[in-house]
Formats: C-alpha cells, structure tokens, sequence
C-alpha cells in the first residue's frame, strides 16, 4: 500500500499503467505496462537480493532460414555500447554491487538477467531499458563480435566431438522444424549475417510487447510496478508481432543414427532421442507423464537403467534419461556411456530391453510414487532459487502457459498415472523411430558395422 | 526471312520484341521478350514435331518454411479451369492433336510441356500463356486438388516402404537447405495450405520474367518469335524477383544411417550418398568428374560395383552409382540390391571396399576413356530426343549455366582427367561422413544391430 501511494503521487500514472487487468496468484503478481511488456512479480523476502530477468519472446527457431545464429548473436551485441552507456558499463555496475549477472540463448527465448540488492533494481531496470533500443550496432562492434562468436562455436562444437556429434543429432531428430538447427547457428551462416539483417532483427524483436519481465526476491509489486513505468514504461511500443508459428515436424517413421568417430574420443557414448510433445500442447498430459518415466528410467541410483547397466550389467559407467521441453516439442532421451568401446552393444540392447519391457508392461506403481517425490523436492528445491524460478516463469509463458498456469507444476506432477505413462511410451518413444547417436573413438568400427 | 517479314508486316513488333541481345550457337537461338521470357529455340527438322517447353524457375526449394508443396501444388492447379478455358480443353486439344503433354517439379523448377504437329504451336503457346496468369483459384478448386495431391502422395511415399525411406534420406542429407524437403511436401503442410498463400505464390512466381520457353523440333527461330510475341508476348512483366539464394548446407562431419523396416520390403536394399557440388558451381570440374565416377563404380555391367558384387561375390542382384545433380548441389550415390538379408553387411563392406580403393589409387585410364565413350553416346542419345533435349536446356539454365554453356558437355567431360576424379573423391566422398539408408524386411534386424 505504501509503494502504491508513492506511485500515485509521484508519477500520477497508476491507473494508466495497466493494459490488462492484474492476476494475482499466491505469491505472484501479473500486470502489462501499456507499452505492452508483461511483468512477473515474486516477492520472496529471505534474503535483501532480488534477481532481475529479461526474456525476449525470439530464439533459434525464429530465424528466418540461411540467417542462424542472429538470436544468440545478440546475447553478445547486448553488452555492448549504447547511445547512453559505454560497453561495460553494466557489468562494472553489477561487479560494484557484488552482484552477477549473465544471459543465455535458447530455441525459443533469449534471456538476460541480473542479481543484485534490491536497491539496484531500478539501476538494472534501466540498464535494460536502455540496451532494448539504443544499441549501436555498427560495423566494427558487429565484426569484434562476430570474431567472439565463432571462436565460442569453435570451442562448444567445430573443436568438440560431443559438440558436433550433438549438432548433427539434432538436425537429425528435427528435420523440418527449425529446433534442428543449432542455437548458436551454422558457421557460414553467422559469417554472413550482415548489419543490415541485424538491424532489422533488433527493431523487430526487441521491444517491450515482446519482452516478459521476471523479477523475483526481495521486494513487492508496486516497487516494481512503480520502477518498471520510470524505466521500461518509456520505451516505445514495437509494431505488432505475427503468432509465432514454426513449421511442424513430420512424423517419424525411420530409424536413424548419427555416429562420429573421433581420436579424441576415448570411452564411447550412446544416445537415442525422440520427439515428445511439447508441455503446453494437446498432449501435455503425455509430456508430463513423459517427464516422469524419465526419472523412472533414468534419473538417478534408484532408476531401471541405472541398476541394470550400471549395478547388475556392469557394462555402462553412467546412464541417464530425461524429457527436456521447448515451446512447439520436447526431446525425450536416453543415453549411457559405456564403460569400454566393446560394451558398447551390450549397452544398446540393455537399454531397448528396457524400453521394450515399459512399452509392454509400463512401470510399477512404486515407481512412480517415487519419482513423485523426487520431482516434488525439485519443485521445492526449484523455487527455493531465486533465478531458476524467474527463468521458469519466463518459460512457462514463452511455451504457451498461462498466467494461471504458473506454479502448476506439482498438480500437473500428480495428475500423472500409470496409465498415461504407458500411453504417452507407446505414442511417442517406437523403438524403431528413434535417432540414435554414437560417440565413438577413431579407430573403432561404427556402430552399424 | 520469310517468317521475319511476316512478323514485319503483320505485329511491326520485331525491333521491340528483343529485351536483350539475341545469341546465337550453332542449332540453337536464344532471345528474350520485353516482358522478360526467356526463348530457347533448336530447330530439329527430321520429324514434323514440337516440343513446346515452358519452364518457371519455382521449385520446392524456393517454398517458404511451413509452406511445403506449393510448387507442386501448381503442377496440378495449372490444368484446372482459366478465365477463357474449362479444365480439360488443354488436354482435350492435345489428345485431339495426337500429341502428348505433361508436367513435372523438382526442387529447382516447375514444367509443362506439350508434343504436338507444328502447326499446333500457336495453340500450345497460347493455352500455356493464358495459364500462366488466368487460373480460377477458388476454394473448390483447390480442395478438390488438395485431395488429388494428397493421394498422390500416399501412394508415392506414405504407403510406399521406398518412399518413406527416401524422403527421410532427403532429410538426413540436407539438414539446412532445402533440398532435404520432399518436392511434394510434407502431407500436414499439404494440408495446411489456404488459397491466399497459393495466390500469392501464383503472383509472384507465375510470370513471364520468371520462365523459360524451350521450343526443340520442326520450327525455326523466327517462327517461334513471332508466336510467342502473340501469345506469351501479351503477358504483363511481374515484380522483379530476388536472387534465389538458399540456406547452405552445413559441411557432413558425421555419418548417419536412415533405416525402415517394414512387412512390405522381401529383399533388402542399401543406398549411400553424399552432397557433391553443382554443376555451375565453383567446384563445377569436381562435378564432372563425380559424373564419370558415377559411371565407372555403377553405371553398368562393366562397372567396378557390378564386377565385384553382382559377377565375382554374388552378394548383390543389382548395384548402380550415379551423380544427380541440381541447381546449389549435387547429390553422389551409391547403392545395391543384395540377394537376402544375409547378405546385406558383405554387400554393405564390399562396397566401402571398393571406394577406399578409389579414394586410395584412383581409377584406370581405361575406365575414363571406356565411361566418357558411354556418356558421349548418352549425349548424342539426348540430343536426338526432343524432350529430353528441351528438359536439359532449361534446366542447365536454370541451374547457373549462361547461354554460352549450353551444349558445352561434351567439351565439360572431355576435360575430366584421372586425377580430377582422384580430387572429387577424396574431397566429396568421405567414408564416414556419409548417408546410409537400409530398407529392411520387418522380421530382420537394424542395420545398427
């Protein structure tokens, strides 16, 4: 109530503030600024620190084709100089503070964020503000950068056999939608990318009706309310964004492999991979109950490829599977490494054992009290941090969720049966429509040999 | 003359007519209206017959993302009703006339073509030149169509073992251009396309200054001018399009297999490629090299591929090797039929055999001078065909090649050395940077097993 009164007083802009009414849910506050930026709010009072994040609603997929690469390419321009601050500035500002900050890049969002005291909030609010329009992207900022990012590619893919290997496996998992295409985009295609069509792409994209804010911490709605206006609230509007609609994926039905063989490669790995539907589509339930056989699968000491590979096999050192969701699919994975290059079969045919054995016979209702609570703690553990909450508020919203929907996690967690588990393997995880991917050293045969 | 005087007389058009400069070589004019159609006449005098060619410079790689299957899509529309003709006169006129007509896509064009008497021309040109801007696109039209197309794929792919292993093949190939898109497009995008995205493309793509007129047979070149200034000569000039610049495709760094087992397949096949260069590219003597090498691994029973599987091990009832190329890139394949399933992994190991010893030592004089007598009669063998002729123009053409080069094959294949073959094969067809696709009988086991 306080901060409200400071804001009808000072800034005589409340009422006008909201393009859409408020939702409140326990704990979080939800309103637009009429500029169109929508605002998250968590108080989460613990500790006198608050995390400020920026997500913009355009990733990976978003590029138009032969130009990858341009969103990530602006995780990089971003800290560069403005019309207002000098190139560093921020981060000098964020060091004084004792604070970190960071951004990171995916298929559906880039996402810039900043942990500070909440007294630097509005400092940080307008250190946004300011990089959302008033970079200057000229030529010799442009090529310094370019220059960063294709060395940064060097090191995560062209000079990294997992790197490549992981490239190629998703263009082979996606083969018409753009979550083929690497985040950091293809080589040639960030050489080419040309000021002009970053230009663009930054007009486009980077204005505040397609920007969510997420500021979770110490501090209240109105604080935030009141700071968003004096620092986002003056940025213009951007022209109206077209739905975000990316071409479909065709459904599979081949079985396909990716193999690299590499000297620097000295244990192989396996990888097999799906696509699973996406959190927030038709079949969410199936994705949520996909999710769940992860961890029955693979998720920790107590999971069924864990205790046959690892304990009772003793052919993999370590084994994994997980479902990882973006916007339009997920990815449900498998994968193991095997402790030799010769157990390398051994380890396969475990693992379709193991999926054979769910398809037929699903999984035990021990099983899935347990990965219950597993997820449960994570969902604790989860909100408990301050900046995994914020990045998945910001998710759940860029991947269709609602406001509603927010924190609906656990329900969604509970929902889940036997039944549809068995259901959602049946539907998504065919044994003979997977792509599978092998690490291999140089000297070993491939793995269709 | 004559025919020039007539044009004279009668249209007093002749001067303007020519857009650019007329070419001449030797049996071929070229020439290009006002309105921006490109004209490619070879009088061919010994049979009273026209091949009348018309050829857009559309195909599936020039599809927007999502929108797969236009270009086709048209294939189809274009011999639905016209605002001066009912569906069904063209072919009526053509069946009346004794003659034959057609039309075809690929990822780079789109092509209609009629073979009819001489004297018929006028009408082809005309028929064809109406379509090209007077098709009744309605809703009814384009539903029916859809339904048409869509069986049409079925048939070819989605209930065809073949089919789907080749179009996930595409897709494996070409992970960033669009030439890992089947020509027909995928069936949910099919299915998805409104009547306002065909219009569009129908505006855009369906003009004069977007097509090639080849006319091969019993005609001259003036004779043709002075039917097409009648005719395609009415046609309005449409917007100016842009380079057709594609993504590029990412260099291969790992080796995929694509397999399909299925009930319907009795004996197995295997099928290897790799993306080689175009053939008006900057490695365009790699290309013809590739060409030869085609020949001498696969392209008959004299090839080394047959000699070894087929006659020596017996492994294989029937192998082949070729290059195919298109307009950004060629694709190079190998493959062969094995006698039973048993013998999939000899046929599989005999052939990597046999391209490690070319990729090692080459191949003899012999083999070159053998493979470029068999292509020079290929040459001469096209050339006497009308149609293939015609086909060969406009997609040379459309491909990069200027009008200087048409024809130049010959002179293109007699530069291929050995050493040149040596070159194409080691820097295009690495042995596990490949593509590998295995169509398997649904009781036998992966390929990867």
């Amino acid at each position: 109530m306080y901060f409200l009164s400071i804001v009808a007083l000072v800034a005589g802009l409340v009422s006008r503030a909201y393009a859409e009414e408020a939702v409140k849910k326990p704990d979080i506050d939800v309103f637009t600024l009429e500029n169109g930026l929508q605002v998250v709010v968590v108080p989460q009072r613990r500790v006198p620190i608050v995390t400020h994040l920026l997500a913009y609603k355009v990733g990976a997929a978003d590029e138009p084709p032969g130009l990858s690469g341009m969103a990530h390419f602006f995780e990089h321009l971003m800290f560069k100089a403005t019309k207002n601050h000098a190139a560093g500035e921020l981060d000098a500002a964020v060091q004084a503070l004792g604070g970190s900050h960071n951004a990171f890049t995916t298929h559906d969002m880039t996402v810039y964020h900043q942990k500070v005291p909440p007294s630097a909030l509005e400092q940080m609010m307008a250190f946004e503000a300011d990089r959302m329009r008033n970079l200057i992207l000229d030529d010799e900022t442009i090529e310094t950068e370019r220059q960063v990012v294709l060395e940064e590619r060097l090191m995560r893919t062209d000079n990294n056999p997992g790197g490549i290997l992981g490239e190629a496996f998703g263009a082979a998992l996606f083969v018409n939608h753009p979550y083929g295409r690497p985040v950091i985009g293809w080589r040639n295609e960030i050489e080419g990318l040309t000021r002009e069509q970053l230009i663009d792409f930054y007009n486009r994209y980077y204005v505040p009706n397609n920007a969510i804010l997420v500021v979770v911490g110490d501090v209240d709605a109105e604080t935030v309310r009141q700071l968003a206006e004096k620092t986002y609230g003056k940025v213009e509007r951007g022209p109206d964004l077209p739905e975000r609609v990316r071409p479909t994926e065709p459904p599979a039905r081949t079985e396909r492999t990716v193999t690299l063989k590499d000297d620097r490669v000295t244990i192989p790995s396996f990888y097999q991979a799906w696509v699973a539907p996406a959190p927030y589509s038709e079949d969410r339930d199936l994705n949520d109950a996909l999710a769940v056989l992860g961890e029955i699968l693979g998720g920790g000491e107590r999971s069924r490829l864990h205790r046959r590979l690892v304990i009772k096999d003793r052919t993999a050192a370590r084994v994994y599977a997980y479902l990882s969701s973006d916007r339009d699919y997920a990815r449900f994975a498998v994968g193991a490494d095997p402790i030799n290059p010769e157990a390398l079969k051994a380890v396969e045919a475990a693992i379709r054992e193991e999926l054979e054995a769910v398809l037929q016979d699903g999984v035990t209702a021990e099983e899935l009290e347990t990965a219950k609570k597993v997820y449960a703690s994570q969902f604790v553990f989860a909100r408990d941090n301050m900046m995994s909450r914020a990045v998945q508020y910001a998710s759940d919203l860029i991947e269709g969720g609602t406001v509603d929907e927010l924190d609906d996690a656990r329900e969604r967690l509970e929902a889940v049966t036997l039944e549809k588990i068995q259901e959602a393997a049946r539907k998504y995880l065919l044994l003979d429509r997977s792509v599978k991917g092998y690490l291999m050293p140089a000297d070993n045969e491939t793995a269709a040999d």
